[in-house]
């Protein structure tokens, strides 16, 4: 595949100088078009060492404002990043929508390399491009524009070139903390990132190879690449912007017998047992907290469930017993403009925690598929490709170690109404009580199909939902306490 | 001191039980109305181990609604957090304006520990407390409420509860990464802490001392303390607001001769020395700037001027010669509600560089005593404060290593009349001059009160700032170049 960027093409200094003004103006024209947009622009610069990638880098921070674009090196990886899914370094690094980031490095670098020194054997490393081959179609359909760069020289003009740096003191790579070997892996190099290209060489999100030996030559390619991408995209937008938006309906397209109603509600629990059991899962949770802390390995537990159903007193019974270093408790509510301006994960990646500790989500990501469906702020579209998404992520976090915990607390439509008017009566409960509680009850039987269709997609076996009959309070917290000890107990 | 608080004091289950119910409600209630002003809230846990603290932060938990608080933990410290400057992992949990943070574990715990322990002398601990002498302040400037409770037991009565934990296999102490030993430097843990105490019971943030070795009394205690120093501050949040804002002008209090008509601005640099220089101090720069991350020492490079003075095409000669993994360029200009959200200086803690990196700031900081001041965006209080805000900050920044080159880049009135002109012309420069430009241009002479007052204020020996004559942009690049690499090989 490569030879064909092996043909030498040059530009001469005119030549070059006329391109790159005009490149220039129209690259920064582009900028501002795609400011007004809802797009966020990753360029992914990446290739042979010794092509001119950095140089290539510099010359786009000279070409773009200041203001839109931000660049980003991904190479000396901190203990957070390690201590966090492998994406999640790249998750903290994404454009807003409108602004452009360079990544200069990139969740191809770690696989191409680790497999070339071969401490990455090739089927983990498939694995690894079919992980990017659902990741990047999830960041286009919620608009972004995945630029990806790949700057090719051949082997004699690698050799040429290192030559050359034989006698400069400065050249940057005698830096690095790795030593420069690629030369004598090049041909593994090569063979190794012609198939990563090639597996995730999509339409979403296409490679575009540069014949880098000559300077002028691939500036040009690469930044008429780059606004062939922008212009392209700009235009789709316009023309999408007017078609009628014809694709609104919020039909459900699940029509199985419903779970949650196959949960047993009558369960009880009583007092004293209760607080024998109480008291034996606390100590339990808090002695495999710590040697989960220990381990390094951390829980993330979700909670969703009816209004009133009881996820914030499941939560405290949860946390008790736990040292309060060990947990951080995460409530859903409505996203900052920071966190409109990202793609929807992005508020989750963000509070993922580090190795040992639990996060406690008190609502989650799954809100898209029930309230953002249920209410219509998502668009069918974005609801119904989030199971995907949301089983994608959630195996990500699986793969790092993290354990996951998901509670639906059910409870019916009378426990309901009796708990809304309960906590009229305490003073210090009726903040908890509000016009859009009632509002959302009349909307019980679109949630409940939401809840069936959720729990039905999002069902995996490596991250199962527990579905809690929360009629009894007791009973149910005590069920949630079980279940953590259990899946800890199971992965310590 | 500490001998007030070991008496022992209790109460009853009942009572307990009648007070808890009712100082629930009334923190909450509290809490809402807290929600709705400008005020962050830090709750500081903090005292001997054993005193119930992690029982407190959970109770707290259980009475505040958990949409408005979040729990801090600072006990395992990241890489991250080590190559930021000490108060950097504070500043990234800092609440939002309405929000509550309880910090278990804060900025008195390092400096106590270590200078019980003996690891930090008794000069470095008392700069500590210095700090956070002016530190506390700075945030009870702006509108923060800080209420610091310390949780005091007898040495009796730590003995006591260490041996009744003797029998406990779950106690979470044992798990903690450090060992128990307080017990045998009880004394000097003691004095220490009284010392650090004393130095910082300021009346912007008074500290509650809370005689701790009743469960039920010490709860009661500090909540009750809390639900007063929130009670107090939205009491007289509500007095201000009846009082006229009668705090408005925008006079300067500074008449000395202008230091920056004092710069020469015909220096000029012809082209052939300016290629001879650039391709130097390049070369330079880049070997510095290796030399740098490989020590771990990082450089803070802050970029002020005339609109166009030249800042980006300054920046982009200094970063030219740089590897891009080493360097990040940080443009500022409108906050997000985020950052509107936090003090003032949050958005630029959080953009602080890891140790080795070098941070470029397109702007910065000074925006609050240049811009904000001359557009009356910031109060007369806000911005006169704000000079030594920037002076314990930047100094902050040293201490823990950080090398900082603050440039002003000076034009003449002509010289940018010409500039703006030029940029007409030019399609790729077209973007880059708007009405705002033409508006500023009008206040070139408060503009200029602002910045002398600014370099007057600012100018300290451990950051001091570098005029730079601009009319020249060769001369002016070179120079920046030039003092970039005398400040890094000082350093080095």
């Amino acid at each position: 595949m490569f030879e064909a960027f092996e043909l030498g093409r040059k530009l001469s200094k005119q030549e070059y100088k006329k391109s790159e003004r005009r490149l220039r103006s129209a690259i920064l024209e582009a900028q501002f078009a795609l400011g007004k947009t809802d797009i966020p622009v990753i360029v992914i610069v990446s290739g042979v060492d010794g092509a001119g990638k950095a140089e290539f880098v510099h010359r786009l921070n000279e070409w773009l404002d200041p203001r839109g674009v931000s660049t980003h090196a991904f190479f000396d990886v901190s203990d957070e990043e390690r201590e966090h899914p492998f994406y999640w370094r790249f998750w903290r690094a994404m454009p807003a929508r409108g602004q452009i980031a360079i990544f200069f490095g990139s969740w191809y670098t770690e696989p191409i390399t680790s497999r070339v020194y071969g401490t990455m054997d090739s089927r983990d490393f498939d694995t690894s491009l079919q992980r990017i081959s659902t990741f990047e179609p999830m960041l286009v359909a919620d608009q972004a524009l995945i630029v990806k760069l790949w700057f090719h020289i051949s082997k004699k003009a690698l050799r040429h070139c290192l030559q050359d740096l034989e006698t400069d003191p400065n050249a940057h790579w005698r830096q690095l903390p790795t030593n420069w070997k690629d030369q004598e892996q090049y041909d593994s190099f090569a063979t190794v990132a012609e198939r990563a290209i090639r597996r995730t060489d999509s339409g979403d999100a296409p490679w575009i190879i540069i014949d880098a030996e000559d300077r002028h030559y691939r500036e040009i390619m690469a930044g008429t690449a780059l606004l062939d991408a922008l212009e392209a995209r700009l235009e789709s937008v316009a023309a999408a912007t007017q078609v009628a938006k014809s694709k609104a309906g919020n039909e459900s397209f699940s029509e199985q017998p419903t779970l949650v109603d196959q949960i047993d509600l009558t369960r009880t629990l009583e007092q004293p047992a209760y607080r024998k059991c109480l008291s034996k899962y606390q100590r339990r949770v808090r002695r495999l907290s710590w040697k989960a802390f220990n381990k390094k390995i951390s829980t993330v537990a979700v909670f969703e469930g009816w209004d009133a159903s009881g996820k914030g007193s499941g939560i405290r019974r949860l946390t008790q017993g736990m040292d309060p270093r060990l947990f951080v408790t995460i409530p859903i509510s409505a996203p900052s403009d920071e966190e409109q301006a990202h793609h929807y994960f992005w508020r989750f990646w963000r509070h993922l925690p580090r190795d040992g500790k639990f996060a406690i989500f008190d609502r989650s990501w799954y809100g898209r598929v029930l309230v953002e469906r249920v209410e219509g702020f998502a668009t069918p579209d974005e609801w119904r490709r989030a199971y995907l998404e949301v089983n994608e992520f959630e195996e990500q976090l699986v793969e790092h170690g993290v354990i996951i915990c998901k509670f639906w607390i059910h409870i019916s439509m009378d426990e309901q109404l009796k708990r809304f008017n309960e906590r009229k009566e305490v003073p210090y409960k009726r903040y908890k009580i509000t016009e859009e509680d009632w509002r959302n009850r009349k909307k019980w039987n679109a949630y409940k199909e939401a809840v069936n269709d959720m729990v039905a997609r999002t069902n995996t076996d490596y991250a199962p939902w527990t579905l809690v009959a929360g009629n009894d309070k007791k009973f149910a917290r005590i069920k949630i306490l079980k279940t953590v000890c259990a899946r800890l107990q199971e992965a310590l």
